[in-house]
């Protein structure tokens, strides 16, 4: 909210090219990811500008970033073999160095795709190698970081000033075992010379409207200031996120603002350490040595997958059931079929049956069943699309069940019915 | 590739706001989603620009598109009750115009908030109605968008000509919600006039590297030509996507292109009409009356959530066992804990018995198992991250089962292998 004390001392933009990004086919991991590297280094971001793979909209980037005077600008794709992957010239053009053939890179990179070619017997030696050549020309003067799959990575400094240009894959694993490279090299360490390290923390909230954050950023404004904290807030999964930045010497400020979070939110307010309610759950299962299981219709995995999706989960998931069909309810998690004929499949009846079904089925010690209407078809007036009812319970009787009709459509009633379980898990958790 | 031979006539940029999607934490799913509704209207898309929630970066993202010349720009976000919440006043201060509350409008969205209220008995009505008066201040002139959440949209042509700006708000199913309202006002339909409507095709293959479509596109060029085609190509989850965009005077030149990709990759084009591998399952199960069920270990239910992300899923998913732990693979799919002994949980014997439990358990014609390593631990020399079993079996003893080293992190390996299991299914119905 309020401005930063001390102006960052470098500045960076970020390029993300590629006609399949800009149009939407593929999401952009990279211009996330490399925000962050870019904040941890001390180094504020202020843009990522998206551009399709034409070379004057890439020039105009370049020049739109150098113009409003970053020290650092970094790109991420058109590094590949076919024709309109045109980085590395757009950006030797833009840095006024001539393309040459880097003869030792081209044999280095012929070595990288042997075994590829092997694989694929049938394709034309020739063909591929004359493809990738191209990967081998590069600005002059520039510094090549070498390939993790067959494109190289540049590092570029503009002659006569001007921002140094980072210029890498746009495959995200590939960038990412790039990114240390990168960052070792001169010109990019003289670039980001004098970078101010800024902390950043985040508090999480879950069941209340973003309104009521902006309510208690005025009172803690009115109490005693923000100054020196860059405060955003969002939305996000049904989360509320309030983000901060800060130079340290602001720690006393936001000290005094988690203060007044805490004091009116205290039930709602579930992470001040950056922690996802996922991390929360996996670390009290594990730290109880208790295991769960789903047993999911609507979510038809969803939450087994999300579950599953942190290294190391098999310790505590020990699996589920995805319960489509009425058939599947009963066979595989034991639920009456006369319950269902008496209540309907979507009920809190059934959420229950489906959590005690998972815990017995899979010897678990906490269980979850959902069950809802995820829409767009299915729904009546008294069950209408987005309802949905969840149930988790545990050893002792002790139980959580809720009925919640969901706003939005199919994807989002389904990914919303995860982060609402996952929050039932981690209370029942906390108060058992 | 090749330039398109008409400039289309309307053209369009996106900034997409927030700090929280600057920096990552929120992925962007409006720009995606605007750039393609562009397109539908025939209007050309260059940039996309996300900037965060500071005046002068949003202020400066307006002057770029205006100075590269666009008719229309679109803003996403900061709609919202915070402070940090400044796309109106900006975009109001952009176009020349003064902010001047509009006090139906603020009736309007207070209406909208009796109910919520109702839902947080707790919270101070005063508060929440000021932290949203806010939203009601807009700039003098614009065309109000009705509100679908609490955040109004608008339409602000700029005096003395420069592009109109439509503004929207951030979260995905209010912005969708809105658009048609922004269309059909004068302001954006006098902006866009004229636009000539592009085709746009895409073909899919799966299993070739990009390098070779390289090569073809080249072959190509050389047999006949690709004027007045635009081609992209990317890797997407482990597929190759071509996609062309061409005005209506270059369809032939497209069909000629589309021969020639058929005739080098026979084996691997999977799809012409744009229709993804879980369409053309989904497509393929309905049309023969077929259900299928899974199994999965190291996928944890992915597949299952994949295979349920398509309306109308239930209509063949029966459900599926996610059997993370060995006891769950016997108890819940029936595999012979002896097998696991002898060959190890990560094998194709394994994967087959999974496959044949899905279908066994829950009465299904199609039964996909898969087992593997994921990672970052429990690999091994002999089995080492990476490594997926796949089966996938149906009536008559009909099976496809591989064994594959998948390069990446888990996610990737996780996300890849629900990828390869929907393609071995595919086959599978085609060749059955």
């Amino acid at each position: 909210v309020a401005a930063l004390p001390d102006r960052v001392s470098a500045r960076a933009g970020i390029v993300v090219t590629g006609t399949e990004v800009l149009t939407g086919r593929v999401a952009d991991r990279n211009g996330p990811w490399l925000s962050e590297r870019l904040r941890e280094l001390g180094v504020d971001h202020a843009y990522t500008l998206v551009v399709g793979d034409r070379r004057e909209d890439m020039d105009e980037a370049l020049r739109f970033l150098a113009a409003r005077g970053v020290d650092l600008i970094v790109t991420s794709g058109g590094l590949g073999p076919t024709a309109d992957d045109l980085t590395a010239e757009v950006v030797g053009a833009f840095a006024g160095r001539p393309m040459v053939l880097d003869e030792p890179l081209e044999e280095r990179i012929a070595e990288i795709l042997r075994p590829l070619l092997s694989r694929w017997p049938d394709l034309d030696p020739e063909a591929i190698r004359a493809s990738n050549r191209k990967q081998a020309v590069v600005p002059s003067g520039a510094t090549v970081l070498e390939p993790v799959g067959t494109a190289p990575g540049l590092v570029v400094a503009v002659d006569g000033g001007g921002p140094t240009v980072v210029v890498l894959p746009g495959p995200p694993r590939e960038l990412h075992a790039m990114w240390p490279a990168a960052v070792g090299t001169e010109a990019f360490r003289a670039a980001v010379a004098g970078a101010v390290e800024l902390r950043q923390e985040m508090l999480r909230l879950f069941g209340i409207p973003e309104s009521e954050i902006a309510e208690t950023l005025r009172l803690a404004e009115d109490a005693h200031g923000l100054e020196g904290l860059e405060i955003t807030t969002c939305l996000r999964r049904g989360e509320v996120e309030v983000v901060t930045r800060f130079s340290p010497a602001a720690a006393g400020v936001y000290e005094r603002f988690v203060e007044t979070v805490r004091a009116r939110h205290a039930d709602t307010l579930f992470s001040e350490d950056g922690r996802s309610v996922d991390q929360q759950v996996a670390d009290e299962l594990r730290a109880r040595g208790l295991t769960i299981a789903t047993a999911e219709s609507c979510t038809g995995g969803l939450l087994a997958g999300r579950l599953t999706d942190l290294a190391g989960s098999s310790d505590y998931v020990l699996g589920g059931l995805v319960v489509y069909s009425n058939e599947a309810k009963s066979a595989l998690a034991g639920v009456d079929p006369a319950l269902i004929e008496r209540v309907g499949a979507v009920s809190v009846e059934v959420a229950e049956a489906l959590a005690d079904g998972a815990r017995a089925r899979l010897g678990a010690d906490v269980g979850v069943g959902i069950t809802g209407i995820a829409g767009p078809f299915g729904g009546t007036p008294e069950k209408p699309v987005g309802l949905v009812c969840f149930s988790v319970a545990m050893p002792g009787d002790a139980r959580l069940t809720r009925s919640l009709n969901l706003p939005g459509g199919r994807a989002d009633i389904r990914d919303r019915s995860t982060t609402i379980a996952m929050h039932l898990v981690r209370r029942l958790l906390l108060a058992s």
